[in-house]
């Protein structure tokens, strides 16, 4: 009892796995952008470049959990690797809904690919353009909002933010007091206890929660200070680095960011950690980048594939 | 100069490179259907499935000597690393014209994809919709022909014959003669030497040459003897066995070939040499495909990822 009453209070899994960390032309081994987002028991698909399916075969990822993906933009890198996941669904069965965020212009080139194909899924594949800054899904634990970036074509960002009860049970007072597992739900969401005529304030038997987790993804995009206002505090940024800060004339003129920019907004918008990635096809290694980052913001890390960095 | 002489004689590299050998569901680390033919300085890629341009970085293909991409149909599987492959040709700077032979939907889908990223390639993309049976391209030294096969959406078989000269110099005989090397190219295509009012034959002067090469390629299709007319006698055959004899119903339904029909075709056809590929992924291991086609076609290889084939 005491076990499961401890699991109550414990955090969910929240943690990014970078499937591609590459600009547009793979190289070096390293792939087109695609990460998946778990949040307890679901996961979120971030872009979807070509190989995406055999990166998470790879890198063992339960694909079958992915109700949701969000496509940034339709660069290639971007989603190329989105079709053939759709179609894999298709021929492992997959009977559950999928839902897809993405620019406007990829539904009709789907739907010619599974026409041609004579392709019939079997689940259900609700397409919902990204058309304004919005909150896509709201649900009971988590919510994920949409917002503007500032590349060469119409490019989205995304906000996951979990949704945590704001207290936390104090099992020694429950105990002391006896109140019934079954009234958790109520006490973590800030109730006091009620037992006939006696009330025992929610302060005696809970602690303040840790303020929820989140994740913001930007990419690809120009530095832009507006964007901080959108992402300020997130528990975890990834922002696009294609560039070393010596390529920042080359990198605004391709409406990319480089590693200072990054870390800038970073900084700005107070966040606890950065991801960088989306590293130009010119460059063999990549440390550099982690170096020149960590001059503007120290806690930094680089996006690298196969890797999973906890959201805390 | 004899060395140059000889080198006239010398057979022209042609040989296939395997590059994904899986069916529609990559698995096992085996990826989905893409080839590259050799022909003396000139690679041909036939079908591009996804991952094709990471597995050319990997086997070391210069995919800058393509200059013409054979799409059999539109199951993605044998197409979806196109829009990348097309793309990063762009990003390399590809500036020589690239010829693309499809099915006619593919086209608008291409156009939508390039749009949608406001793309312009730098090299110009000539697209040949695939629509009867017919000389694709016809040059001095190759020609490549499509024809149908039988499977479950419109697809194409290619055929490539190499053109060889019908003679080969006997450099012991021109020496004698003193036929000037100039002359060589006229007696290789059988013209008898001239000098002022001599003649001498060209018998006397040259052997014959041997047969022309050529490559049969025909996935994804049905068992079905109207394909033996056409790839009668060529060297290499490549025919899909996606599953064992035991699943022919299954093959049959999924319009789809067995080993044992593979090997029957490439039997009745007279053909050199067979290589089976388009594996289903309900399959770990492969070897069990080479033992059931070699019972009936012994000269059969497994078309294996990373593996050339000499065509002879």
């Amino acid at each position: 009892m005491i076990g499961k009453r401890f699991d109550n209070n414990l955090d969910t899994m929240f943690g990014l796995t970078i499937l591609g960390n590459n600009s547009a032309l793979p190289a070096y081994n390293r792939h087109p952008t695609a990460q998946v987002l778990t949040l307890n028991d679901q996961l979120f698909l971030i872009d979807c470049g070509e190989g995406t399916q055999m990166q998470m075969s790879l890198y063992k990822i339960r694909r079958g959990r992915i109700n949701h993906i969000f496509i940034s933009h339709l660069h290639g890198d971007h989603y190329f690797g989105l079709p053939g996941l759709i179609t894999s669904f298709g021929l492992l069965g997959r009977a559950s809904d999928l839902h897809l965020y993405a620019p406007s212009a990829l539904e009709p080139i789907l739907d010619l690919q599974l026409n041609c194909a004579d392709t019939r899924l079997p689940y259900k594949l609700h397409f919902h353009a990204l058309e304004k800054s919005l909150v896509l899904i709201d649900e009971d634990s988590f919510s994920v909002e949409c917002f503007r970036v500032f590349h060469r074509i119409d490019c989205w960002g995304f906000l996951f933010r979990e949704k945590r009860n704001p207290r936390k049970i104090n099992v020694e007072a429950t105990e002391k007091y006896d109140v019934p597992v079954s009234y958790y739900n109520r006490l973590k969401q800030g109730d006091d206890y009620v037992n006939d005529d006696k009330i025992t304030a929610n302060g005696a038997l809970t602690f303040p929660n840790k303020p929820s987790r989140s994740y913001a993804y930007c990419a690809d995009t120009l530095y832009n200070e507006s964007l901080v206002e959108i992402i300020k505090n997130v528990s975890t940024l990834y922002h696009e680095a294609t560039y070393l800060k010596d390529k920042q004339e080359k990198a605004t003129a391709r409406f990319h960011s480089t590693t200072i920019q990054a870390a800038q907004l970073a900084k700005l918008a107070n966040v606890k950690q950065l991801l960088i990635g989306h590293f130009s096809s010119t460059y063999e290694k990549v440390e550099e980048f982690l170096v020149e980052a960590q001059e503007v913001f120290p806690d930094t890390k680089l996006a690298l594939e196969g890797q999973t960095y906890l959201i805390q």
